[in-house]
């Protein structure tokens, strides 16, 4: 499977599979919707993510199918000189191969573009109640300085 | 001063008072550079900010003085139903006005207009170095419920 796995932007064809994934997930299940058709809400969301060249939706492939999703924001600061920060979301791996480094294969692929995009940092927050998630993070080389902090509205 | 305080969008003639008070900070004296003329990568950062409808950075004035500056971006995600969500970067207040409610201005400020966008949540992180921070956003209600990783690139 190693040298099979690829990454792409995701069409409007791989939203079903997409939020498949959102779904399959002990806090996705309670936010989102799978249903046929697609509510219309994550179309317009897809749109809006297509329209700015800073916002991608990436999926990783293998063959035909969509076994990972990440979503990549780019997004100019005027902290730390006016730099750039790198921003990530969204990211899930299909059932079927998790435990099979796709998660990781994800997040290094989002580094290299961070880093390409020239960002002088990447960034994502985590829920407290995913203490696997964290750790994944971790070992990836991000570090947990910060706290998130939400406000529903 | 409670009435005379108003809210605008930045302008580039606000961008040396604005470096100022990021670079007034324990933290913020570390990573800016408060030089005359400033360095360009603030004024990239500015334009390119001010080049996107949802990445707006913000002053507080009282008369003809800036006070204080938050930084908020409007991001649509294709979690949570394709909603759309609000961060909070970058708030300072000038020295010479601290504890005198600003920074609750302001950030009541975002949140109203996070809403009037129609974001479900608004969000941002706080270094855990910045205990007292932590407690101002709690009091307005956010709740850290996650940690906030970062990787240096």
């Amino acid at each position: 499977m190693e040298t099979e796995i690829f990454f792409r932007m995701a069409t409007e064809e791989d939203l079903s599979e997409i939020v498949a994934m959102l779904a399959d997930d002990v806090l996705g299940s309670q936010r989102e919707r799978l249903e046929d058709p697609l509510p219309e809400s994550y179309l317009r969301a897809f749109h809006a993510i297509s329209a700015d060249p800073f916002n991608e939706l990436i999926v990783a492939c293998h063959g035909n199918k969509v076994i990972g999703v990440q979503q990549l924001t780019m997004t100019p600061f005027i902290t730390h000189q006016g730099g750039w920060r790198a921003t990530i979301e969204g990211v899930r791996t299909a059932a079927s191969v998790r435990g099979m480094g796709v998660g990781t294969k994800l997040i290094n692929w989002a580094i290299q573009r961070a880093k390409e995009h020239g960002c002088h940092v990447i960034q994502l927050t985590t829920d407290k109640s995913r203490p696997d998630a964290l750790r994944f993070y971790e070992r990836l080389g991000f570090e947990a300085t910060h706290e998130g902090l939400k406000l529903k509205l």
